[in-house]
């Protein structure tokens, strides 16, 4: 589905089917997440003895897909919870810690895989019952990053680390209206923190609002005479084409995980955007928490990078 | 049960039962990392809107502990997954952010409650089945430490992050044995990396290893030849009595942050050990991976804390 979606040309490898001859789609995430990571440090021309810190999360229980990669990796491993926002907190920490000298290189990846979220948030797969419009489709997909103390590439400037926010939405199967009061949130206090403006990025973009959270999102925002305009886009509504109707569009760690890797940092690369604003949300509920009537409690947590 | 353990009297507070008024098990560890969270802010003399992160993680689903703590708190919020590890993970992560200059005080926090642990890893506590004399008890306890780039309490001088070692236990009942080898390790990495040997500290405390794991590392490091000798505790080993019956001990999140907030800490700060090697240990499973039949990737994080 990714594959034969808007993007699905620009990935470096697009599986035939969700478990790829594995035993489980569990072993599948975890091999998927193994091949982006080392995919990447390939790339960056390092080997994994080169990188200090392997940044890392899932969905899954236990971020148990990360887990099982580094244990194959052997990097020292910090292990990371932010939910669909672990592609922004990882590159946000990690910058952190290149910037503080604890590290030359650091690696940062995430995934998440349609199949395994599904049958753990919500219901049995095999159901095959009907979906809300609200309801986002999690991309099965893994997405990594090498971040270096030197080099050419773009550059990670500032970050925002966020707050959770939660207004009291209970639906999970509205993920957009969850997350988009903690998105709004960190963009306006990165912005105050930086005294900057969206006239100040080329993107802003969001990882997987998709789109009732992009209009909540713009909505809230213009309450503080913020109009984000046209270059306010969402990783959650690039994935798929609406005809493969995944209704609101993509979610999972892995969405803006395979943009960014795939998409938005290669066009900053190329100087198509000079400085982006990501924002990368999450929603942090677990089933026992929604079984018990809580709310969803979400965050979002924005990353700048620059040529 | 921990307040009639060894250090009972040292906690700031003891509940009287495990849900303490709230709505379930799962509420009321929420509400006990908060309260950890809060006392250790209170305690340091500053606000929460003095403090840049907080860092916290716990072993439930999603760290929905954490997640929760971190809505009520408003501060931005870092999530961890380390297991067992976390407070190790949270006090290296934060203490690197506070030498990189991102913070001027950050709160690192963990809970674990047995209740909410035993019924998600395990099985339905009102079963009460036989435990294997291999098992450890979770703890229900929270704590949480405030870091400071000034001040005059001890001090985090040098962390070294743990790689995921897992030489193949796959007994739930048996995380001594998983995660031996994983804190052996990091303690080999750790004198390795800095040229020092168990001569350099006054005291070596490990997280929740258990009666079995600690003579599972002491055998492991023989072999390198390095004897810890006396000065090799174990938090998961303080905190009950023998006649508990808690079997292999006490672990949990929980264990080694009411240990190191209670006892290690208040101990360095009053000069009775100068510097202390402090080594968190996590098994990382979940339940699907365990009824997948997969192994027990562990984790061991060390701190270095010193007068």
């Amino acid at each position: 589905m990714e594959g034969k979606g808007p993007l699905g040309k620009q990935f470096d490898n697009v599986w035939q089917d969700t478990i790829n001859g594995q035993k489980s789609w569990e072993i599948a995430e975890n091999k998927m997440l193994e091949e982006a990571i080392k995919g990447a440090i390939e790339k960056a021309g390092l080997t994994p003895d080169q990188i200090a810190y392997l940044l890392a999360g899932d969905l899954l229980n236990q971020i148990i897909s990360a887990n099982f990669a580094a244990r194959t990796m052997g990097i020292p491993f910090i292990g990371l919870y932010g939910a669909c926002s672990t592609m922004a907190l990882g590159m946000a920490v990690g910058s952190m810690l290149i910037d503080g000298g604890f590290a030359a290189n650091v690696v940062s990846g995430t995934s998440s895989h349609h199949d395994t979220a599904e049958r753990q948030y919500r219901l049995p797969t095999e159901q095959g019952g009907q979906r809300n419009m609200s309801a986002q489709w999690t991309v099965t997909g893994a997405g990594s990053v090498v971040l270096s103390q030197t080099g050419l590439g773009p550059r990670i400037t500032s970050v925002t680390i966020g707050r959770v926010v939660d207004l009291g939405e209970k639906d999970a199967n509205n993920m957009g209206a969850a997350m988009a009061p903690a998105v709004a949130d960190t963009i306006l206090n990165h912005f105050h923190d930086l005294q900057r403006g969206p006239q100040d990025y080329d993107l802003i973009v969001s990882g997987n609002l998709g789109w009732v959270g992009v209009e909540l999102v713009k909505e809230l925002l213009k309450r503080s005479n913020i109009e984000l305009g046209e270059m306010f886009i969402d990783c959650g509504c690039l994935v798929y084409y609406p005809e493969q109707d995944v209704h609101a569009g993509a979610s999972g760690c892995g969405c803006s995980a395979v943009v960014m890797a795939s998409d938005i940092i290669p066009k900053i690369n190329q100087g198509i955007f000079n400085r982006v604003l990501f924002i990368g949300s999450g929603a942090l509920h677990s089933t026992t928490s929604t079984q018990q009537g809580e709310s969803i409690p979400s965050i979002g947590h924005a990353v700048v990078i620059e040529t």
